[in-house]
């Protein structure tokens, strides 16, 4: 394990929130972070060099599309996936598990991993743990995950904890693959475990407990956001962080809305990743300081008010809102690309200004005041 | 009229074509000039920044579809449409014509003008030449066109002439509707003459003369670039070219490829406009200075080749054929984004290069050079 990955620098006075710092050869990461999502190898609509202008230090890549397209012999002619892509900053990659499960008809599980039939072409494929492991080698990301059975919600206490069992087998042979494999680029790269165990505290507290023994550089609660109440969800995050190590980085998948992303730092989550952000944006909802929202109301018509004046983005600060609707109502791409930008602006403003509190213990007063404005948005 | 509007700078040696500026309240524009189109308060794909970074000085918009959508009033509450759209530099608006005229079965034309339906919702709508000077002057652009008729190719001699006596009154009564306005915001506008006649020398010149007579800041060359060959083009444009007055600008309307416009100015054109180079970009076609290239031809699978270096754009530069193929088949919103800015790139590059080598009476050399080069491309 590097000692030097993960410093936790500041846990605020009566809160759980706390900021860090992620070193990987290719940023440095404050924490808590929010990662734009690049499913294909690019975030949807904004330039590598706009994320850079944004201060973006890591984003996240998909393992499942990018294996089956362009696939990991072509990306790794290219020099993995950062070369590929043209990104300087960080690749966390997951493990592509998440979206197998997802194809439900399309796949089959069983001990040794997870077979499916591409959507691309029907070709036949197998996820096992040590292929996820080998496939993130080549992708060549800062930090990959580990392959794991995500159970839907809702879910029996039985079949929790037998997808669980599944999942610590995996975890073990995914930590082998991983320590008996190098780096094929010329920086090293890190491997978290994944928490699983439905809404089961139990379950939850003993899994984390079995990660931590096999040993990862970091931990990430999976599993959640998934149907589940938000409060259930803010429970099962507070359970598995109360064992979870508390000199290790701590990453919530998958999530979530502005007010999950608060709630879940002000109990302890370091990072997070969702692709509500752009895919709101091409649907024509923005996140801003004053709430939520839909740029296709009439009532944005005539606006000449800016997007947001509170985030320093070039979409956020040159265009109004009344020109935003017309991009919008005329299929135009740089409605797309104008709203993706604005929206991740925001995210990455929103994870920086909760450190900022946070670093002056003022996190939790700053939390409930930016939630009441917020959430008088129009939708 | 505007003595200080164009200043012709420099006849290459041994050819017709031309250096010269034409400066407006946006910027000074270098001739020839190529002028991206940004039909409806966009150039698709590309930010207005960008734009700037490559220098662009002039776009194009077009005044059918913003007249339609968002509307005049809605612009004029923006304070034009360099404001709603933040465009900084020239514009040049069409007459909305020629998008009408395409209608077929949902115009009707009478002396009065054309009587249309919108697209959008059936409504019905009259283009006279004193509205589309009126819809002109609400859009604030630098540089507006008059409403004439274009005929069809192939057309006969009588209906040529015909639609042209149209056009001539609907010219004289056009530059009575400017002369007898002003602009709304707080600079000049300029208006543009059309010259017609299908593809009869006669005509042309006829007609040409007869603009010239009612006087406009510049001529424009309409009808062209209809489906007729290219050299025909070439003929009508120097026959035309032989009459127009050498100190004002001359506009070769909707032309072309690169060979067109090499060609055409060294028939003494100076501005150009095609939805060409973002329009094949969005179909994965890229022009560079090797030639035309699909992207998703399978020999760039793994080619780490950039676009084009000779190009000076971050598209251009920063991204490899191998990577913007992956874009493409994926329908990755950046694959049109990184090809339309690099294909604008290129043509700006391309007017620009051969203002250079007018400069230097070194046109004609360069001209054959550089097509010997250019038609090498793989499709």
């Amino acid at each position: 394990m590097n000692n030097n990955f993960f410093t936790l620098i500041h846990t605020n006075n009566n809160s759980n929130a706390r900021a860090g710092i992620i070193k990987t050869a290719h940023s440095e990461i404050p924490t808590p972070i929010f990662m734009p999502v690049g499913t294909q190898g690019t975030v949807k609509a904004v330039y590598p060099k706009t994320l850079e202008n944004l201060d973006t230090r890591i984003i996240l890549g998909n393992t499942y599309h990018l294996y089956l397209r362009p696939g990991t012999e072509i990306i790794n002619n290219f020099g993995g996936l950062h070369k590929f892509m043209n990104w300087k900053g960080s690749i966390l990659t997951d493990s592509g598990g998440y979206q197998v499960f997802s194809l439900k008809d399309l796949r089959k599980l069983t001990e040794e991993g997870a077979h499916f039939a591409s959507y691309l072409d029907g070709s036949k494929h197998l996820f096992s743990p040590e292929k996820v492991v080998e496939i993130q080698r080549f992708l060549g990301s800062d930090i990959m995950m580990v392959l794991d059975e995500c159970t839907e919600y809702p879910c029996e206490f039985a079949p929790a904890e037998k997808s669980m069992q599944l999942s610590e087998k995996w975890a073990i042979r995914s930590r082998k693959a991983f320590l008996e494999s190098e780096s094929l680029y010329s920086f090293p790269q890190f491997q978290f475990g994944i928490g699983q165990g439905s809404m089961y505290p139990s379950l939850r507290k003993k899994y984390a407990k079995i990660l931590i023994d096999i040993g990862f550089e970091g931990y990430a609660i999976g599993g959640l956001s998934v149907g589940e109440p938000a409060e259930l969800m803010y429970e099962i995050v507070e359970e598995t962080n109360a064992v979870l190590p508390v000199l290790q980085p701590r990453y919530l998948m998958g999530v979530g809305t502005p007010e999950n992303i608060l709630e879940s730092i002000d109990r302890g989550i370091d990072m997070f990743d969702c692709v509500m952000p752009t895919r709101n944006a091409r649907n024509g909802q923005l996140f801003t300081t004053r709430g939520k929202i839909n740029i296709r109301n009439s009532k944005y018509k005539n606006s000449n008010e800016p997007i947001d004046d509170n985030i320093d983005s070039y979409a956020s600060k040159n265009f109004s809102l009344g020109y935003l609707r017309h991009l919008n109502i005329s299929d135009e791409i740089m409605g797309l690309m104008l709203a993706s930008e604005h929206n991740i602006a925001f995210y990455l403003w929103l994870v920086r200004t909760a450190r900022e509190k946070i670093l002056k213990n003022e996190f939790s007063a700053w939390k409930k005041e930016f939630l009441e404005k917020y959430t008088q948005g129009d939708n």
